[in-house]
Parts: C-alpha cells; structure tokens; sequence
C-alpha cells in the first residue's frame, strides 16, 4: 500500500521526534550524569545527531512532500491540518538560515561565551563587546533572513521561534501596561512588607532530606516517577520528551525552599509535557505551544500556586515531617511572608514576580534597539544602567552585575526575554480561569489534591498541544486574548492584600 | 581543497563513531536511570540511530569511497592501512545481512525473550521450542550469507563478528586440551579445599559502603573518574566510548565481594578502552581487538589479579577501612581461600574461573551442532543434561537450571560463549607475560600500585587498538599463539597450591 504524501511526513516526523529524543537524553546527561572530561565527545554526539535532524528536516523530499500534502489538504481532519501547518512551520525555520550561517554564528557564540566570562572575571565589558557585536550582526542577518522567509519583520522572526502567534505588538502593549502599574505597585509593597517582618529560619537541610520532601511534593502535584525523573543540578532545568521527562533543581542546604520552588517551576513544565496529546507525541502538532506557554505553567505551579496560602498550610506538615522543624519562623503565615518578600534587586535571576517584569522590559527595549541598529554596542552599558534606574529605581555597582549579568545575549538568543513576563500574564489569566471553574481549588490544594488544576489545564492548554496558537488558545480557555489585566489584579491583590485577621494580632 | 577518499572515509567513521557514542549512551541510560515506563520511546530512538548508522554504513558512498581508497591503498601508512581494512570488516558484516532478515530476527527474538522468561516461570522447555527453533533457523540463514560474503564458514562468520582473527580450529584446540586437564583438576583442587575451610562472614554491607570501597580501589587501579562513572544495575556492565566509559556493578548487601569483584571485571574492560590509541579514537583501527580481548582483560582484573595473595594484602585494610572489620574470618588467608573456592554448579555465572570452561565447552558443543542442523530442539534438553554430566560430573535438577539458563540464544547471539574461555586462557598467557617483564608486579599489587601491570598491558595490548589480529597480537606480546598451557599453569599453581607456611599450621 503506498502511503499519501501526508502519511510520508507523518513517518519522516516520528524518525526527527526519536531524534529529538535522543539530543534531549544527550543534554540532560551532560548536565546531570556526564564526567566533566568527556565534554568534547559530547559534544561531537550532539553536533552529528543535530546535523542529521537539520538535513531531514530540509531535504528536498520533505519539501516536495509538504507541497503534495498542501495539495490535497482538505482530505485531512482538523488536527492534521494543524500538523501539516506545524511540520511547515518547523521546515520554514530552519530551510530559512543557510548553514554556513549558522556555523558562523556557532563560532562567533563559543567565542562570545568564553569572553564573556573574561568580562566578567574583570568587570570590563570592554573585553565582551567586539565578540558581542560580531554576534549582534550575525544575529541581525539571521533575523532579516527568516523574516524574508516567514514574511514577519526581523525581530518578529526570531520571537517567532520561541512563541509563534504572539505578535510583538501585543508584548509591547502588555509591557506597557505593566510599565504604568509597576512602579507605584513595587513601592507600596515594599512599604506594607516593612510592617511584617519575616522571622528568619536557620538550620542545615540536608540534599537527602530536601529531596525526600520534594519527592513527596511533586508525588502530590501527579508528577509520574515512572516516567520522569528529578535530580541536581547546577541550575534547574526540564529536559526530554512526554514519557520520559526529566527535571532537576539546585539544592541549597541553608534555604530549603530554592530547591522546592525551583523543582515546583520544572515540575510546571513537565506537567505540560505530560499532558500533551497522548495521540500526536511524536508529531508536531502533539508539541508545546512555545516558551510562552512553557513559562506561563511553570510560572503557575511556583508563583500563584507554590507561593499561596493554601499551599503554605499544605507544605508546612511536610517541611516538619521532613526536617522536624517546628515554632513561630515555621508558622504558616511567617512562611507565606518569606515566599512573597518582594525587594528591588539589580539581579534578574534573583527577582520576585513582582520586580520581574521590569528586567524584561529593560531587555525587550534595548535587545529591540540594538538589533535595529539604534543603539550601539559601546552604548550598551550606559543604557542598562539608566533603563534599571528609571524601572526599578536601582543602579547596579558595576557591569557583573549589570549589562554583563545574563549570558542570553552572548549565545545569540534574542526576542528570548519578553516570554518570562507574557508568561506570567498568561498564569495570572489561567489563574483567573481555574478560580471560574473550579471554585474548590484553594481548599484542594491546601489538602495536597492538584486533580483539580491539572484537569483543567489539561482541558483548556495541555491537551491541545500545538493545534491553536497562543492567542486563540487563551481566548478559547478563558474568553480574551493575553493581557495584563489578570496579572495586575493578582499582583494587586497578592502583595497589597489586607492583613488576615489570623496575623493582624501578631 | 578535495580530501583523498581515505580522508572522507575518515569523515564518514568520525560521524559513525559520534552515533555509536550516543547509542552508547541511550542503552547506559536504558539500564540505568531511565523511568521504567519509558522503554518503549527509548526503543524508538534506538531503532532510529542504528538505523541510521546502518544506512551510512552500508551507503553506495561509502562502498565506492572504499573502493577507491583500496586502489591507493600503497599511499597509506601502516595504521591507515589497518584502519581501511577495518571500515571494510565492518561495512563487510553490516551489507552481508540484507535489512528484511534483520527484521525477521529481531521479531523473532523479541517473542523468543517472551517466550523463554515464560517457559523458565512454567518450568517447560516446549514452551520455548518452537520459537527457539524458528531464530535458530534465522540465525542459520545469517550465518550462510555472512559466510558467503567474507569467505568463511558459517559458524566462523558468526564468531568473526565477535573476535575476528581467532579461527574455530584454535577455540576447538584450546578447549580440547581444557578437556584433557581440567576435569581432573576440579576434582583434586575440591578434595584439597575441603582440608582448608573458609569461616564465614557475616553483617551487613551497605550500598553506601560498598561503594565507597569501590571507589577506592577503582581510583588505585586508575579507573578515570573524570572520564568515567560507576553506577549500580541488575547486572554488572561497561557500556560508553573511550572519553566517557560507564562500568556498573551490582551491590550485594550481604556479600562485600560480589560488588567489588563486578566491578573489577568491568574496570578491566574500561582500562582497556581507555588505554586505546589517543589519535585514533574516532577511527575503527582505535577500537577494541574484539570480545575474547576485552574478556581476557576483564578476567586479568578480575580473576588473575583481583582473586590472588598479592590483591587481598591490598584490598584487607580497605575493608576494615570502610566496613569497620576484623577477626579471624577477615585475615588475609581466609579472605584468599573465600575468593577461591572451587565448586561443580550446575549454573554458569555462578561458577569459578576453574570450572567456568567447562560451561563454555557444553555451550560451544551444543550450538555448532544446532547450527549445523546435527541436533533438533527437541533433543536439546536431554543433550545439555547428558554433556553436563559427562564434562561436571552433575546433572542439573530441571530445565531452568539446565539448558534454560542463559538467555543467549534466544537472543539469536551464537558463537558468543567461546570468548569467556578463550579470554581466560589470553588472561593467563598475558598474566606470564607480565610476570616475565614486570618482576615487582606482586610487591606493586600488594601495595596498591597497579601502574606496572596497566603501563606493561597498554604497550602490548591496548595500545594496539585493532591494528593486529589477535592472534598476531599474542605473538607479538606472549612470543605465542592463543594456546591453553599459560591457563593450565596457573590454574594448576593456584589450585593445586601448596598451602603456605603461615596457613599450614591453621
């Protein structure tokens, strides 16, 4: 039996998805399990087996199937559609930028990374900058290409990569949105969080303890042990394929509720995976719908649930069981006071969820002007520290911990940033949607039962993969398309809120 | 500038090399760390890569680079030489199996492992027959067309896959002159032991402990750990390239020494990687001498070394180092008599390095005449109880003690049994050569110094890499052939001993 040109993609589509799978495993082993004197092999490994995938994905027998498929696509149901739109989508990216381009840019980022930590060890951007603007052009051609090719402007290009169908006219106008709420918001909270201060805890905690309660946790939130796994790492990550999803977290044995919210913001992502279209695993359309997506349900899981009441008094047992702690700092109310301490810092990496969008905004500005040509390298650092101080009213010391904090940039990945803060808007809106439907929801997870939120999202974002984009997504999951409102009426409520009667006495 | 054909056949084997590395990895991974409901995506990405590597390998391209390169092949130097001739070998054996029997056989073991885990549960040899009987007869066709393209007989081109260069006329006189000797060895060396009872040891040996001596005598052995890990599994394996070895032993909380001596075996095939030709790491000529080499430097480690007065001098402080140990039943010479008990088991991995030949001989016996179509399925029973009488002296109590012990061939792997003896006997006669040059070998052992025996193993054998035959090899290293007089002289000395003066009086 001869298959259709569709059935063909289908099948090319399973081969690049075990692929995907692979340089997945082959990542996740290099952060967690690989000895460190084997980094050149892997890396060899990596290099062969993205080659392969690249030279499937643009081989002129996927084009002329993608136009045969194209011809007679009204034989195909709905979510083949989507699929076929998506396999297109996947093509167009990378047929876009030739390859000699990409391996000049692969250069000029191994460079760029490496003085970048020079930089840093001598706080001197200027060791950075020629490597950054080699980069920066690099970048620009990129971006102009795959413009061409997507018909989108270039910075447009690049983000769509990350998040297709979010247009950067509407990041603008949420960032907007935030940029009018968020100063005076910050101040106020600052100013309330004066007058209940957060009892500090003290003790050692243990990785073999930390991990037991994190276990327990994630067992909880449904994370499936027998289809995942947690480890450590330097800094957290999720990594892998639905069936097999693997995330990490750092551990911290002065601070055990790094390693918890950051497995918790994993756990979030992986959840997703996990959710995704059992169906159309190994094709595109049983995809995520993109980093914005991605961030927006880790977000949910660490912020608006992981740092709520009703999780506080869920975790609280479970930090005594666990640790055999005990006494006022392990009160519910001084926890949810630690968890949502809001402070002004220079640092993105160390902000709280209310500071956080003005890093971006920062970034999105001046990544924007840069790749426009408006703003000059040997400018950069005078624009950083003026754009921090007009946002957050901050002036970082020095450029460590200023232009040269994030290695984002070095590694050529721009139009990367917006999606943090779309993300959390996206949460605060799914926030607003689950609370709609599901009106047990606080006492649920109070009671260590997350049926509730992951039916949910499972229903509205998770099970519908890559089929809608963004937008028509959320406006099908909860009535508009994304905005800041939801976020600022949570922010709002969340860090200006009254003083429960229970701690208005303390 | 146009690379000769050699030199894009060189490109072609460093891209190959890279997909075996990741191969490696996935299967280390599988039995590892992999969430056990992830087996069927695992097997997917396995499937996709050998494919793969398969298909270079067997490429049109390739072929003609190979001719081309054979016809100036007088421009080459001696290693290029030997490297060409084994990316032939190798595309040899790849092209000479068409893809439709592969499939075949893979299907048919797949039932066959179902089935032969059914019939062990039931106790019933019929149960696995006709599935056996159906991968003998694929395994029979491969054997033809493998022997017809290298130009050997089949049961040659099977064992030419394993351990090229060793003709089945050389395992047959070895194992004869096995024959001839050890029967009567094993009889006089268990009539000696029982004059010289081993007290028993008794505790319990925590898995953290166990590998932390492990540990400890890997790092004296010289195991890299920076270019390798030690993991715990079901069964002990070394899986992973040269840069990135992975050994893997399996923990025994009432037994110390199972553990240890795993992963001695291991580690003595990872030196072995290790200690490959640095520049022609990515290169088949860089590759290991096949499976009677790597076993015979396993068993060098394991048995020759790691079972003798000299290593347990070493080994008794670390012991009472890490398990806080002492008495009678840890002093050296009871310690040395338990590593070297002699008993007829009906079971071969459980069996010593002094019967453990004559499991091979059976196995040797019993599949050349299945192969050659001299002995039906349905004999096979009463033939395996029938040799292992004649050869051990005991008949095993069933079919799951007996001929339905190893899972081997109903994994279709025939010609495989022969190396474990044929690497004994390289082990010994490797064991004489080392004594010969490396007259301090036991004081270096006794103190923890294993650079005399790995600096001597990495100049004769490992240094090597694929460049020789094995038989050329041993000549080069022994001034002999693969022969079986080195083994029966040290089984005899190490059996037959003369119990030492400090011990006669016990």
């Amino acid at each position: 039996m001869v298959l259709t040109p569709y059935k063909q993609l289908e099948a090319e589509w399973k081969r690049l998805n075990a692929f995907r799978g692979a340089l997945a495993l082959l990542r996740w082993d290099a952060a967690v399990m690989m000895p460190r004197g084997s980094a050149d092999i892997r890396g060899e490994q990596l290099a062969a087996l993205e080659t392969e995938y690249h030279a499937v994905l643009t081989s002129p027998k996927v084009s002329r199937l993608l136009d045969r498929a194209q011809a007679s696509v009204g034989a195909l149901d709905d979510w083949e559609t989507a699929n076929l739109r998506e396999m297109r989508r996947q093509r167009d990216h990378a047929i876009a930028t030739p390859v000699a381009l990409i391996t000049r840019l692969a250069r000029a980022t191994a460079r760029a990374e490496g003085q970048w930590l020079e930089a840093r060890a001598r706080g001197r951007f200027e060791v950075f900058a020629p490597h950054f603007e080699e980069v920066l052009n690099l970048v620009r051609d990129k971006a102009v290409m795959l413009g061409q090719a997507l018909n989108l402007a270039p910075y447009e290009a690049l983000a769509d990569a990350y998040s297709p169908g979010i247009a950067s006219a509407d990041i603008e106008a949420l960032l907007k949105a935030y940029a009018r709420r968020l100063p005076t918001l910050v101040r106020d909270a600052i100013a309330q969080q004066e007058a209940r201060p957060v009892l500090p805890i003290s003790g050692r905690f243990s990785h073999g303890k930390q991990r037991a309660l994190i276990t327990d946790v994630l067992k909880a939130v449904g994370f499936p042990f027998d289809r995942g796994r947690l480890d450590e790492s330097a800094h957290a990550f999720t990594e892998g394929v639905p069936g097999d999803v693997r995330i990490t977290t750092r551990i911290d044995t002065a601070d055990p509720f790094i390693g918890l919210l950051g497995a918790l913001h994993e756990a979030g992502n992986a959840m997703y995976d996990l959710g995704l279209p059992p169906k159309w695993l190994d094709q595109p359309v049983g995809q995520d719908r993109g980093m914005a997506l991605e961030e927006s349900q880790s977000l949910l899981l660490e912020m608006v649930v992981g740092r709520s009441r009703p999780f506080v008094r869920f975790l609280r047992p479970l930090l005594e069981k666990h640790f055999g702690v005990s006494g006022p700092e392990w009160d519910e109310e001084n926890l949810y006071r630690r968890l949502t301490r809001v402070s002004r810092s220079p640092v993105r990496v160390d902000a709280d969820e209310l500071t956080y969008p003005l890093h971006v905004m920062l970034r999105f500005d001046l990544e924007k002007r840069l790749l426009a040509g408006q703003l000059a390298v040997r400018h950069l650092p005078e624009a950083w520290n003026e754009g921090m101080e007009s946002r957050l009213g901050i002036r970082p010391a020095n450029d460590v911990e200023g232009v040269l904090q994030d290695i984002h940039w070095a590694l050529g990945s721009f139009a990367c940033f917006p999606w943090y803060a779309v993300g959390a808007a996206i949460a605060a809106q799914l926030g607003e949607g689950l609370r709609r439907d599901v009106p047990a929801l606080d006492e649920q997870i109070a009671a260590g039962d997350f049926t509730g939120l992951f039916g949910w999202l499972r229903q509205h974002v998770h099970g519908y993969g890559a089929k809608l984009n963004a937008q028509d997504l959320m406006r099908q999951a909860t009535g508009r398309p994304i905005g800041a409102q939801s976020a600022l009426r949570y922010l709002e409520a969340k860090y200006l809120e009254q003083p429960p009667a229970a701690s208005a006495a303390a």
